[in-house]
């Protein structure tokens, strides 16, 4: 699925049996009533009908901040969310008299906060408006791309017609994968600006040693302040705003949480599949995890081994070979985890379960042949899985020849109205489409290109011949020799390698670019009717998908409602609520993990050296043990980080962590290794997530780097 | 100090206050009823007396393996001991065709029970004998050399006479660094067979990965049994021997233990410091660790880096490097730990109190200008600390110098009369000389020598003038350059390169090799002076520590005793006891390890690849869950290794742990990392023993790899 620009997602209008209810779960608010009585009996003291509701608190405080989370927690604007979420504010900001990453930031007073990057953004939901059966008027008999297109286009109106209001961002979600579509109409704030940040060695403490890890020991926390103009619309930054007055700020907890303790979360959770197929848990598992890390792990020798020959290759490369080292590990991670929970057993035992409970229902079991057909339908798109892995690779691990496909790409698109545009190629996204062609001078080096690229086509050469295509066996050769002999050609020739060059090209139009006279750009034009080609079947494939699809999701409601279980719709970036407890973690036999670290473990870990080099003012606050009024009274230690089973994913980051009352006690900002499986399976046993203490950032703002003043506007002041 | 061959040690006479004692300390089996109310009130069910006596049960069980420990356990000479203690003999029993290392072994009669490696020998602890009196009758009124030389001569004497007796081997051991000296009389087995040995893959499940870590999943267990002649009287191997029928075994527990329950441990702990000065712990952390671990990182970096250019070069040097890199992880880890436990201010505190205490009392001040001459000597010994750890990697990081070195040595120390030799240099030291003389020839790369030597040498360049040793400045220059031309010439001219020159020099008189033709025995004649004469002066401040330091200890007893706690002597090879209980261990902030592992780790830990690839037949067993009989009651789960807080170092390993009745339930292998340091200091928050539980063995005889006859032999049937 690559619905990234149309957020897609889907209501669920049925009630739920009130029963008890697993921790799992990422909520739509307007589920949260129908599960209210399993809310109140984990210990939540709220209303939880008040939930349903965005444009009420806690969840009208609730910011998307980029592709994370944050909270309003002030009458007068401040939003805190993670030092990782707010980086880019925190680097804008900084230079070599000045390092804010190193050194923190601490405004004294309104007048100091710092204008933050101008593309940064804030955004609140106001708007979650059911429009499925607008969405798919014009789709209902089709099939295919014809319904994929239809889906495509409604929601591209949609959206438009919704941002002809001022400062308004919106887009289309589908839940439960085409079932259901709503309208989402956030604010957008465009004034965004800082006020305090913590020096990146407690922002950050641990850095990538400790990424993924428990305990933990980071303040993984900013707090940010909103404008607006003078007339209390969204602004681009100015002297004269003034701070924007939201609907409705959190409150942040006098106490803190300890072990057992409820807590509840909200925030954007990017994208699960936990209610995909069995097949494609299968397919995920003994397939493309492995093959992925495989074919990246080609990768990775090769920019390791060419570094290790060119200093400046090195150098270019690092950025890449840094992700793909972390796309490594979280796929690995990901795969143990699938592993140890046993997922894709499970998950066909489940589904066999459910289709022949389905196949004794009476009208249910009409849903059978459309289930079917979602399932050929998702067997059909393997048959070229291992191609469509190296084409894919072959477009996002390349610099020059992206570029080169890229430019060819954007003179297609701009052929056609700008409404009908692929989403990434609009006339919104040509500044984007520019600024990666700029980059490509510090990222490329010819003769590792060379040899990605030789690595990549020499698996494409050795595919069975069903997955061949015709363009790209003429482009580059049958056999090694070939290969070779074509790209050694190609980027011999090309003068695509100047950003000039590349930049000309991108005013240039599709017939100056079918007969560019550049090695590249020919080479680009010769395979872009297969990618387009392929592109289009995808496009058919998820179509039916689209179409198919919710049959499944339907009959796996119909099925857990019966087992007395509500489903919650995967994770597409809407607005989600989690709930569950503080929990201690047993990851491994004979090891287990106490749920809140305390400043302790700070002093443990240093080694005064990057990324364990605790400041001096942290040090020395540690050593004097000034926590009057902040320590956890369970343990008489100070708290830094906690540890709970709270459902999340990547997008979670900032998610304010609420206790009993709704009152902010903590700050999300990742999870466990063990938990990296969670967005196909969530397996109670090791899925947690780990967060900020209140108490420590607070102890931190009154002992360590003073900010009274912030203190006293957020409602806790200084001891 | 250098006491190897003589193991000296002391006897406490004084009666010790039976007050509450920490779980700390390695005691005399003689101490033992002197704190026998603590004893009690840690669960211990026995009678803390009968613990005194080495010829009762159960220390009369115990058994010296090699360097470590084991124990009797049944009436026909069953031995118990670890299988990386038993190692030498499952390997000499091992060839190409069966291969007991990976296979295991298990004998089905005592006809299939395999010979040991003909120097293979336990030995039983028969006489512990105070002779204090006449090791020092000669030493009195004497200082330094003359007080080494007379203590040296003495206990030469006692040794010579006690082992007149057939089947004998005997030493003298101090307590308390020179206050008491004991004879050990041993008797010596020397016809040993192998009986029962798992798979390596589960005797050492976790190699390298896994030493020194918790939680951990080891079988680290071997069976074996001792015979004797005919006669009874140990004899060598033979096939008319029969088995020896020990004074007492020790009877398998038919219950396990789980955490708090009460256990203790007897062996052969090897060396510790704890009762060490103030000044010498300082020195450990302050400048020890460090400089030998930068010292060594040096010479592991020009080995790796040989080894890259050089691959016959990386194999001769394999056992080097892998030895130096041991040492340097123990040496940080030592330092960690030391640091951890912030073991310098508390030892200086300690002794201050100690020292204050002291001067206010009557007689006992008397001690003071003793304590004080004591100090004065160690601080001594430090003028020269730099030098003397380059002269000793000189010695033991280099193949050919010493070679060169050990020849001159032993023509020198052939000049005097056997029982006067060196230790190591007399006859019954040759055959091992020769053997060191062989070994070089798989071990030995010109090249790489002459840059260790390099590396070394340099650094003694740099030396300040005073730590300067005259003879070896003359014979490698002063300068990098002479250094170079030194080393580029000898090693050019050497034939010692060749073995049988090696071997043929053995033979060589004092005047031959002082005249030697050879360019490297040349150099090792012109160092030998300086080397005799560094020797003597350690000598004569050894002869005086051991004169005045039994001062310190006698003030450090004394001043325990009013604080109600009793002093063990610090480890020496010599049969010692502790007891404590089964412990988790709280390592880090928010890290707690549980004190019971579970088969379930094998599973979660086993990658199929060594050192985590546990055998078929034991996987199959834990998916059967065929455990009726040995599960863990508590847990549920069927038991693995356990963890205690029983105080134990390197020698401690096969030592028999023993519950509140005196039954075996498990044999200790290992500590936790964090205990490294505990050879100086004993922190109860990170000292832990690591124990094979019995229930885990019992199981794999029973189930996995069956034994039924030999369950029967232990008194433990099969169930």
């Amino acid at each position: 699925m690559r619905w990234k620009r149309m957020l897609w997602s889907t209501a669920v209008a049925m009630s739920f049996s009130p029963l008890a209810q697993a921790d799992e779960g990422m909520w739509m608010p307007s589920q949260l009533p129908s599960i209210g009585r399993p809310l109140k009996a984990a210990g939540y003291r709220g209303d939880p009908s008040a939930l349903a509701d965005l444009t009420r608190p806690p969840l009208s405080a609730v910011v998307k901040v980029g592709g994370a989370t944050g909270a309003f927690v002030s009458e007068q604007g401040l939003v805190l969310t993670n030092h990782h979420v707010a980086f880019g504010v925190i680097q804008y900001n900084s230079n070599a008299q000045r390092n804010l990453i190193e050194q923190g930031y601490v405004a004294t007073d309104r007048s100091e906060e710092l204008p933050a990057n101008p593309d940064f953004r804030l955004r609140v939901t106001v708007g979650f408006e059911q429009v499925t059966d607008r969405v798919l008027t014009d789709a209902r008999g089709k099939t295919g791309r014809a319904y994929y297109d239809a889906v495509d286009a409604a929601g591209k109106a949609l959206v438009a017609a919704c941002e002809r209001e001022d400062g308004m961002r919106c887009s289309v979600a589908t839940l439960f994968y085409g079932r259901d579509f709503y309208l989402v109409k956030q604010l957008e704030l465009r004034d965004v600006r800082l006020v305090y940040a913590p020096p990146r060695a407690i922002g950050n403490y641990g850095d990538e040693v400790d990424n993924f890890m428990w305990p933990r020991h980071s303040g993984d926390f900013t707090v940010l302040r909103a404008y607006v103009g003078p007339d209390g619309k969204p602004a681009d930054y100015s002297k004269d705003n003034r701070p924007y007055t939201p609907p409705e700020h959190l409150k942040i907890a006098r106490e803190g949480v300890n072990e057992g303790d409820f807590v509840m979360l909200a925030g954007y959770p990017g994208i699960t599949y936990r209610h995909r197929s069995a097949a494609e848990f299968a397919d995920q598992v003994q397939w493309r995890l492995p093959a992925s890390v495989a074919a990246m792990k080609q990768l990775q020798e090769v920019i390791e081994d060419a570094g290790e020959k060119d200093a400046q290759a090195k150098i270019r490369y690092a950025s890449q070979l840094q992700s793909l080292k972390n796309n490594i590990k979280r796929f690995s991670g990901e795969l143990e985890g699938l592993k140890r929970s046993d997922a894709v057993a499970v998950r066909q035992q489940d589904e066999a379960a459910m289709l022949a409970w389905l196949d004794k229902q009476g009208t249910a079991k009409a849903l059978r042949p459309q289930i079917d057909a979602a399932m050929a339908a998702i067997a059909a798109g393997n048959a070229s899985r291992e191609r469509d892995l190296l084409l894919g690779l072959l477009q996002s691990q390349t610099q020059l020849l992206r570029s080169a496909l890229r430019l060819q790409r954007l003179a297609h698109e701009r052929g056609k109205p700008d409404a009908e545009r692929e989403n990434g190629y609009q006339q919104r996204d040509e500044e984007l489409i520019a600024s990666g062609l700029r980059q490509v001078q510090r990222r490329y080096d010819p003769a590792v290109e060379k040899r990605l690229l030789t690595a990549l086509l020499t698996r494409y050469q050795q595919l069975p011949a069903a997955q061949h295509v015709a363009e790209f066996d003429a482009a580059f050769g049958r056999t090694p020799t070939e290969l070779a002999t074509t790209l050694d050609r190609v980027y011999a020739a090309t003068a695509l390698g100047d950003e000039a060059q590349r930049l000309r090209w991108m005013d240039a139009d599709a017939a100056a670019l079918a007969t560019a006279d550049d090695s590249l750009l020919q080479l680009a034009a010769k395979l872009q009717p297969a990618l387009l080609r392929i592109d289009d079947e995808r496009k058919a494939r998820e179509g039916d998908l689209l179409r198919l699809r919710p049959a499944y999701m339907q009959a796996l409601i119909a099925y857990r409602e019966q087992q007395g279980r509500a489903v919650y719709p995967d994770a597409n970036a809407t607005l989600r609520v989690s709930y569950g407890k503080v929990t201690a973690l047993k990851a491994r036999d004979a090891v287990g993990y106490a749920p809140l670290t305390s400043t302790a473990g700070i002093v443990e870990k240093n080694t005064g050296v990057a990324p364990f080099d605790a400041p001096k003012p942290l040090l020395d606050a540690i050593a004097r043990g000034d926590y009057a009024g902040y320590l956890d009274p369970k343990s008489g230690s100070m708290p830094v980080n906690f540890l709970s089973n709270l459902d999340t994913t990547g997008g979670n980051s900032g998610s304010p962590v609420l206790n009993a009352k709704g009152e902010l006690v903590g700050l999300n900002f990742d999870s466990n290794w063990e938990a990296v499986s969670a967005s196909w399976m969530f397996d109670p046993r090791y899925k947690r997530a780990i967060h900020v203490d209140l108490r420590y950032m607070r102890w931190l703002m009154d002992k360590v780097y003073p900010a009274p003043w912030l203190l006293q506007e957020l409602g806790v002041p200084a001891r």
